[in-house]
């Protein structure tokens, strides 16, 4: 079932501690098939160096137990909601990876401060409000999944263009056309977000930087006029 | 004799290296076996590379070498003062990792600033006082134990639930039901050391998280409600 | 087709992530054969560890592809404007490397803090301005490189002693008298910017060095009287 | 020659780049028969990873090549001021490691912040004045040490009980008992810059630890009554 996006699945949660995201198990990924509406997921708690292919889990969009005998992460309910709320995305991936939740930590949104960032993310990258006693205790996963969509909602950011989050007080949540790309957004997030400490550090008073060059840079690697790349294969990113 | 135990506090010391918690020999691992009332702990200053079962030294807790040929870590006293006065825990350990030990060395406990904090430590991992000059002279690495357990007697901490201290001055000291555990707890002491102060340089006002998030985190990985993890194992860490 | 010039190239860009200057496809190397005026450069988004010397592709000054299937770099125009304005340069590299990016993104020079920084760079090395809305939207990669020539004209630097430079915003170049020098530059600079800024959280009054100090590294090192390195070989950077 | 000493000494070097001390060949290690007057050197700007036996250069105490067909590194006159003026050492090293690096760039000494440091360094590791222009054109090397040496002789500091120093405006330099032990102390120093620039962020006020927890790190270590270590080997540091 779902063998493909298995292995994708499975490909980019070993991504994770490839490129030094994750310390012990604080690190999921999942992938979605859209046509069937169903979503593959890494299972709670275990190893990446342990994880194999069965182990993934087949959830629908619900959250009930198509396929597995593990159970699935316990962000689960957090990447349904993404998947529900931004329809054109293929994948998920929550990490604790350390730069990235500094600023969570912090509860600072990370400006577009250089081309690396404009390269992956159209503008600022936002750090939601944190949560209420209420909504932690009813329903603590899903209303983390809840505060991002109301974060790009009320910001009227487009998810396909800034695709990344941080939650206040917790961590961040990144997505993609697919697994991988989710991976690879998050790996840019934890670069630009070391970036923009020590930028802040060398000048306290810096700003964005300017539309045009935040235009120039994103566009030049997305959309139709982008050249970045090799034209024979898709856009990469 | 305690060959198991033997070989949990072998395995829990070759974790260090691993991890990047020790620069040459600064750190050691020990585990107890209760009902027997014995320790196995790392000899003082052998090399991680070199270190075989048959090197471990087995004390009992009055400190008296009960096997082996080597001498035991010089930081024994403060093992075997939490040993005693922490009746649950079953592996101490002890290391000089940078991020945490820089807290130490600024004498500043570390409040929960964020859920990765929280899924491990159930509030402020606290920082001693400094010692007197008395009690190093008289008798320092048992009062170094004397002042950690201080710390959670006068500050009502319950060391299971917060399972680590910075030392003032000097560095941390972590535990755990095993040794494996307590190694365990202070990689993420290490992980949340590093972040923290990240997150201050981003924000010098920051609070600590809601008491709600801290406990809806902790208790989903700790107690008899926890969810995170497999059901068919032991509830991870 | 440049058979040796090629190898160096290729060489010089596996570099890149030999010594952790690159994040996925963050980098590209060229370097030029001045007899002939053509020029060696990467394919655009192709990863180092796929990259083969058929990959590479050969232009002429004016950035017509001479040889090669791939796209070159998509920061070609930047290497081209470069070679033609120093003319006695032999290799240029790009990279987004962290700290050096840091600096060009705070929009800050790096000052001659210390005799590192002096063994390879005779001076500050230089942070441009910023570029207009008309030259980002009129021909982006030619007027990075034209701002960066606009830099070491109006500043009287010569790019021969100062082989490197901060685009505002963006990140660093680097360049040498071939492909392999030009990296070699490009991680100083790195190494050199990390320092920089720990050297200033440090001591934020600090200033350069002396400029006798200054003479006595790089002039140990470059020119008629170096005595660094061996005698049997060329001077050494 | 002095196979014994030279292998000393190859090995020395080549935990220069084990313990990543070094970028490039930024970094020398020496050692010394006293007996006969004779030092062994790694010769200038060879890579470590090339760097062989035969490779090293014998020099006596006035710097004449007693063996060896390369240059001796360009720093040898700091190396034999040093071997003059300190009667018990038996190795040098001076390295960029970019903490250490920091912290002499800064111009700023390192107090003794904690434990860590006092087990290696019985106090403030010192920071030279600059040098003069005159110093650094008639005998940049040679005043260097030269300069080294006052620092200790002014601040009545033992290069035994305190075996670093940070160059103004430059580097470390290290010693030790022999080449090996040398290395151990910079690895040390860096590590010790490294937490104290961090303990400074945290506690701008904090203060050198307290003389008497200084007194039992270092003597608990070092001397007639340490205990650090097994009884059947020399005291390890």
């Amino acid at each position: 079932m779902l063998e493909s996006l298995k292995k994708q699945v499975l490909d980019a949660n070993l991504l994770l501690p490839k490129y030094n995201m994750v310390t012990f198990t604080w690190g999921n990924v999942s992938g979605i098939d859209r046509e069937q509406g169903l979503v593959v997921i890494k299972p709670s708690g275990v190893p990446y160096e342990e994880l194999k292919l069965e182990d993934l889990v087949v959830i629908n969009l619900e959250g009930e137990i198509v396929e597995g005998d593990l159970r699935p992460s316990s962000d689960t309910a957090t990447h349904l909601a993404l998947y529900k709320a931004f329809p054109t995305i293929g994948g998920v991936v929550h990490t604790h990876s350390p730069w990235a939740t500094s600023w969570a930590q912090a509860g600072r949104s990370i400006p577009a401060l250089g081309t690396t960032h404009a390269d992956y993310y159209y503008g600022e990258i936002p750090c939601t409000r944190t949560l209420t006693e209420d909504e932690i205790t009813s329903g603590y996963e899903l209303e983390t999944g809840n505060v991002i969509i109301e974060t790009f909602e009320k910001g009227e950011i487009d998810p396909v263009a800034v695709p990344g989050v941080l939650v206040s007080g917790h961590a961040p949540f990144c997505w993609g056309k697919d697994a991988n790309q989710a991976v690879h957004n998050a790996v840019v997030l934890e670069e630009v977000a070391k970036m923009a400490l020590h930028t802040y550090q060398l000048n306290p008073e810096v700003n964005s930087i300017d539309q045009f060059l935040l235009d120039k840079h994103y566009l030049r690697k997305h959309g139709a006029n982008a050249y970045y790349g090799q034209k024979s294969k898709e856009v990469k990113q």
